[in-house]
């Protein structure tokens, strides 16, 4: 155990649990992978983003020209990729007599191909926008690009040769990048066609999503986050079962909590591990969650053991936001994530997330027998009477949030998900809220991944496929090889980072839909 | 012996001379050199291209300094350098959450830091600026860039971080490169401090230069010509003495004549030796110019009569030119360098190289008793006869060449060298351009070169003094450190590529003074 102080935080460095972690650290599995053609990024008004690729030849005919100056060409690999580039050029003509200079856009989807990164101006680090550009002195050249890209599109660009000679790329190609275990995943041969569709894309996105950690996404943040984590770890129980990875994870965590024991909304690994120092309240709550899915999947009691008090203290530390009446102060300092909706009030959806992991927490203290499991049924107890009384509108039939008693999607969702109601009570709430649809919605694949669950345990099964093949169906009528971070049917051209080319096309909390189809046996 | 057949040329590979050029590689020398200061580029319309440095902090303090977004700065390694780049960065603030975008943008001139590169449109490849845009995904960093730059300022623009975090530059360091054995050179005291500096920049210049093998300028080309050997050549005598690299250098052309035996102005020497398909009158014939000079320099008796057939060679291919009157046949199928100046016809000057290289072909000859040596003799007398009969206008009182009876500086200045009039008409022809000043003048240090040592070899020292004084320490007060490719003290932003931009500011034709003012004593 050592203590470091940083610029806005104090970590308390668990060296066993890092240790722990570092042991679990997987082998990727490479797969080499060959772009399949070389399209044409072409506009069409009647497509999401405006633009569409188009196959022109055969990526096997690449070798067959030769590029000078202002040369471009687009390589589709055919599906999405995680990966490293290796391009093989060679010069045609007079001997080389000056470098060439070779620009390259990287992108998930035609829209990185066409529109120039240079006119963004979304409030994400421009950085992110996946491109080099480099030099070669000497032909031949095997350029194996050292940084890993997600994409499944790449624009080539010959800004200069001389006008002596001009250059012949020979070959192209990704070595593709999983920690997930592809062959363990069993095929199921779903009589509707559309959801065998749904679940394949889930599989896709979450393995690409599998790298030394659960990353949120391959492009963009390439990073653990604790809520993600969850929904991650769920679909890789249902498919892939690699199940240490989630032990890495739940460790890393563990290993950097700060002086009072509260574990970080995420983690970087490289160099080492750092804890950010972004803590979400929801966020730190969904470590008893995703410590109480691991240990149900694997019946690691050892792990539960030695990660109980790190879980049992993220309940505590929440429980420390309850005010007197046992609701959790709304006030302006706090942060809890619940969704990307704007004006969305937190505090009725946390209280539920609150109650939904105490509830888990209290599972795995009967698991344990611990010391802790009574209080805890008698906290939650009060906790849950107190949301009834005080958060639940009874002219409205809705549970209100925050000052403004704001009725939100998101607090009836996770009301019905914490199981504050009976079966029969959550089923006529979501059939209202379906039917009402108070304004303030739900933004992201993340929120309805909860929506769907929602549904379903409140029996509604029906009605949760027609959702999700409204919006994970419509995805892929939008060109989704993996699943997307954000995604609004209504406005399809919606980033909250000022600009879709930023968006993460292949998002790991839009996987769940192969959790929700085998687990509930869709 | 091997026979390559290429797009354009055939070549005939002599393995036994290239494999004596590889053993000859040198080892380079390695040397640390740290920046001096921080610099501002300002706009001052009294100097050249309209840009100056002012230092405004010791680099020493540029890891007091965090950099966001748009964070600039330029640094100044305080002198000339040809090596490779390491930058050590670290972040400050929260943990980096987004790769950090830096362009370098890396010049031997205050311009090159002013003028956007992006604006460049020379005819040479633009891919010879000097640039680099990375990412950097992990800190702390140690970048190590792969690439070999010449330079004395590199700026840094950070284009995005994100706003969580800044970077910090820890250090930044050259690795320099020369094969020149520095400590060999016997320092001068010269009693005039202009001479005194013209001999160190030259010095400077041609270690810059010294490489692999004599390139003729580290920033571009970065290539061996045969005409800027012989120059180099002659400097290394007078200076580092490092005369393996100018054996070298005359195997590797002599590695890959054509298949009529003709050597090629360069050579590439990456990834593997490569003739280039430019093919210049003067240039083959400067191979027995160049192993004259070097049979002088070191007795190397072995290294002449291995190499005596190839340069025979280049002489027997250039008499093929001649005309019935010994006269070198005019006509748009050839092409010989002798200068850049625009409108310049090359029949005389060429003619005048002809005659000079014959002269040391024989002195060449003589020494190994050759055969050849009094066929020459009854050649070279032929033709100096033709060239007064037919290429001195007894009129004018000068050298006129081609069709329109060209009177042009260059004619004047090879005749001069090339001995076909006596001391006394020499100095009275020199005299005479120099007074009348013919409209075709000359635009290079090369030319410039030949100049000061016709007037050198017609005995006028000073007249020779006060033009190097003129060229070469113009440019100096100018602000060159190492002497450029280019300099015309009349028109300082003139290019002969579009831009100054694109111009090599260490340039191998331009440091002969030191070799001029050592072997003349001036």
């Amino acid at each position: 155990m050592s203590i470091q102080k940083l610029e806005n935080q104090v970590i308390v460095r668990n060296e066993k649990f890092i240790e722990t972690a570092e042991q679990l650290k997987p082998q990727l599995h490479e797969t080499i992978v060959k772009p399949s053609s070389i399209v044409e990024i072409k506009a069409d008004s009647n497509v999401i983003h405006g633009w569409k690729s188009e196959a022109v030849a055969p990526a096997s005919s690449l070798a067959d020209s030769e590029y000078g100056k202002n040369g471009s060409f687009v390589l589709d690999f055919g599906d999405h990729q995680v990966g490293y580039l290796t391009i093989k050029i060679r010069s045609a003509g007079s001997p080389p007599d000056a470098p060439l200079k070779l620009k390259l856009t990287i992108g998930e989807m035609p829209v990185e191909m066409a529109e120039p990164f240079e006119n963004y101006s979304g409030w994400l680090s421009s950085s992110w926008l996946q491109e080099e550009t480099i030099f070669v002195d000497v032909f031949p050249a095997v350029i194996s690009l050292p940084r890993r890209y997600s994409f499944r599109y790449v624009k080539f660009d010959v800004i200069d040769t001389s006008p002596k000679y001009r250059v012949v790329f020979e070959s192209v190609e990704c070595k593709a990048v999983t920690s997930a275990n592809i062959n363990a995943v069993q095929k199921i041969s779903h009589q509707d066609e559309e959801l065998q569709k749904i679940d394949e894309i889930s599989i896709k996105t979450l393995a690409d999503c599998m790298q030394d950690v659960f990353e949120d996404g391959p492009k963009r943040d390439r990073r653990l986050w604790l809520g993600d984590l969850r929904l991650q770890a769920l679909a890789n129980y249902q498919t892939f079962g690699t199940n240490d990875l989630v032990k890495r994870c739940l460790y890393l965590f563990a290993g950097v909590p700060d002086d009072k024991g509260k574990v970080p909304a995420n983690v970087f690994v490289a160099p080492q591990l750092i804890a950010d120092d972004t803590y979400l309240f929801d966020y730190s709550l969904f470590f008893a969650a995703s410590l109480h899915d691991y240990y149900f999947a694997t019946s690691d009691l050892e792990t539960l053991k030695e990660l109980w008090p790190t879980a049992y203290r993220q309940v505590e530390l929440a429980l420390e936001r309850l005010d007197e009446n046992k609701i959790l102060k709304d006030t302006p300092d706090w942060w809890s994530f619940i969704d990307w909706q704007e004006g969305l009030n937190k505090q009725a959806p946390s209280q539920a997330v609150l109650i939904y992991t105490m509830k888990q927490a209290i599972r795995l203290a009967e698991e344990l027998n611990a010391a802790e499991k009574d209080s805890l049924k008698d906290r939650l107890a009060e906790i849950e009477e107190a949301t009834k009384t005080y958060l639940w509108d009874e002219k409205q039939q809705f549970f209100i949030s925050g000052s403004d008693c704001q009725v939100s999607w998101a607090s009836q969702i996770w009301m019905v998900l914490a199981g504050v109601l009976t079966k029969e009570e959550n089923k006529k709430l979501m059939k209202r809220l379906l039917a009402e649809n108070p304004a303030v919605g739900i933004a992201t694949p993340y929120m309805y991944h909860h929506l769907i669950e929602a549904l379903l345990v409140s029996g509604e099964k029906e009605l949760a496929i027609a959702e999700m093949k409204n919006y994970w169906g419509g995805m892929i009528q939008d060109g989704a090889d993996t699943f997307w971070e954000l995604y609004d049917p209504k406005n399809k051209d919606f980033s909250p980072y000022g600009s879709h080319l930023i968006n993460s096309y292949c998002h790991a909390w839009s996987c769940t839909p192969t959790y929700l189809i085998r687990k509930y046996d869709l």
